[in-house]
């Protein structure tokens, strides 16, 4: 009835397959290795309580005014300290996923292309195709020479068609869905790339503190702070209830970002982001992170035991170094979209990850979160899924 | 550096120039009609440290996690419930200024008209521009059947270019920034030209609840709940740091705007949610809000009669029942922009009446808010602008 009043863009809009499943199912309910939520027993309710308590003594009518669009000065400042970056190069988002949105909007118009991983995050691949983005995705290839061969070749394509790439977007630590990160190596082959052929990288990093081990590497932001923006998040480091996270760029574009965030809300939630400041620079933040960072990596290292004793001959999967997912390959011509509702009949959800892929390959894949259930809920949930799949394979 | 960088909608952002206002002075240390902040003495803290408590004991980690993104169940069935529709016709949104933007992004393409008033909200037009649609503002006029035929004049002229209409954009409530409403005749007028032209009707209402006088008039929603999208706040009844607000639509209107919320920001701030659902359904809100209004009707009463005493001669104002603001019209000729820099300089901010016209005209017209300041600054600050005036005019 409404069809002709619509939008092009409307036309471009694909629903989540992740937040439809929310809507569904109580995931508390079942063995859940779907969503991307953190664990809520991270979440430090007395110390949240305290921290909310101390904002409304120290910030009084201000804490629930109107503010700036960039953001509360104390939550810019503290977020530039912790990233090492001037605070002219901080803008606060109302989650790191409106950082991906205004990204694109600022710098896509219909048909340009955006270079990504293939698999890559859904809620980007989302939004990208909501401006009508030419997606074009690259495999991950460990062969580096070979891997960046795979890069020429699509840009050379883009280049031929007479289109252009705006930016390349990379998760570079703890992918979403794979789990795996890119090597120093590969990051700057990415940025000398990007130099050569002249387009930005947004680099979303919502997991990059969640290291279980090895060492950390540089951001792509480190390589080349000019060319690259980078999102962070406190939704995996604070909690994801308050919707929030911060954008890092050249104040030349930060500028449009802020003028398009005018628009679009204002400013960020004023209290939450006082909250967030002040959980930052008391240490809480940091003492509550080293915490769940032992608590994941014990699931983490839960799931892989429990994937390698129960799993059946043919499926393989990545063992990420931190994160919230890893990402299992199933012999070909498994169908994971066409399982998933025997899957959730039995009580068990994934994310089939064919929905990741931008060209929509990648049939028998699915992605498994270890952050969210308990280790008792996560070792049935492997037995469970482990049995429904040695009866289908 | 960057210019060939940007997608063509960066060309139509233009930056407000109340947001600008606000990041070069603090409003709290000079004399400023300008923002449409309400007064932080209406901010109940120890209610909201109570609630929020309450809050924390009553979801614990389901108030931090990740939620739908139509919003929490709890706040849309109060929503629903204080607005008197089905609960399937209400998303909460990120702020009503988000609300504003989403409606145009879903239904705008660039070229599109969007009818309005003139004057009319900037944060509305500063949205319509970034999205390039072509703004079509109509004055008031008090004989309905002039004021009728304005619009027919438009409407005609518009299709006689071959365009379309995509919405007409109203404040039907002590709008933004005249501080007058629109009749129910005016109403129905609009409603059923819409039905005529068949374009619908996106109905800002944040400050409907702020009445200080006279009797509620029907939204123009109730008068076409299939072709009104309304769209509320709890800015102006609660508080504006939560950025929370709502849109009423048709279920299939508002399918468009969930998808594209989706990647927009996955969800509105849960614990805000919680906080404003139990404030409302507590009773707190209401109670709270008995009072705001009572103190806004005495700062409105002081504004008028501190125009009336102190304002030299060929200086009108309108004269709101509710609302935040009002309207000055200075004499012909008078240029509100360039007098600006003299009266901050002096320590007193209004905002320019020409930034509301989507046209530019409105040069010898300015905005006074009535919310923000104490009483004892309201008597001082229209003390030391109609000086000012009177040295100018």
């Amino acid at each position: 009835m409404y069809e002709e009043k619509f939008s092009e863009d409307v036309g471009s809009f694909f629903r989540s397959p992740v937040r439809e499943i929310f809507k569904k199912v109580d995931l508390g309910s079942i063995y859940s290795f779907a969503g991307g939520y953190p664990s809520a027993e991270t979440f430090p309710l007395e110390e949240i309580r305290r921290t909310m308590s101390e904002v409304i003594d120290k910030y009084a009518g201000k804490a629930f005014q109107y503010g700036a669009t960039q953001g509360v000065p104390e939550l810019r400042e503290a977020v530039a300290e912790r990233c090492g970056v001037p605070v002219e190069r901080v803008q606060i988002t109302s989650s790191s996923q409106q950082g991906i949105d205004v990204c694109t909007r600022v710098l896509v118009d219909p048909g340009d292309v955006i270079l990504t991983s293939s698999p890559s995050y859904l809620g980007a691949l989302q939004s990208f195709r909501s401006y009508r983005a030419d997606i074009r995705g690259v495999a991950h290839n460990a062969d580096i020479a070979a891997f960046k061969a795979e890069y020429e070749k699509v840009i050379a394509q883009v280049e031929a068609e007479g289109k252009k790439i705006k930016f390349l977007y990379m998760i570079p630590d703890f992918q979403n869905p794979s789990g795996e990160s890119l090597t120093l190596e590969e990051r700057e082959m990415l940025v000398s790339l990007a130099q050569e052929h002249d387009f930005l990288i947004v680099e979303d990093s919502p997991y990059r503190e969640l290291r279980y081990e090895g060492d950390h590497i540089p951001t792509m932001y480190s390589l080349d702070p000019d060319r690259v923006i980078h999102l962070g998040s406190f939704s995996k480091i604070f909690a994801p209830g308050f919707r929030l996270g911060w954008a890092i760029a050249h104040p030349d574009i930060l500028d449009k970002i802020y003028v398009c965030k005018q628009s679009l809300d204002l400013c960020p939630p004023i209290f939450d982001q006082y909250v967030a400041a002040e959980f930052l620079r008391s240490g809480r933040l940091d003492a509550n992170l080293q915490k769940s960072i032992a608590l994941y990596r014990r699931k983490r290292d839960l799931l892989l035991s429990q994937l390698e004793e129960h799993m059946p001959e043919g499926v393989s999967w990545t063992h990420p170094e931190g994160g919230l997912f890893l990402f299992l390959t199933l012999p070909e011509g498994f169908d994971a979209v066409r399982f998933y509702d025997k899957s959730l009949d039995a009580g068990v959800a994934y994310v089939a990850g064919e929905f990741f892929h931008p060209d929509g390959t990648g049939k028998n894949t699915m992605r498994m979160n270890f952050s969210f259930m308990s280790e008792q809920k996560i070792r049935e949930g492997v037995e469970l899924l482990s049995r429904l799949l040695r009866e289908t394979l």
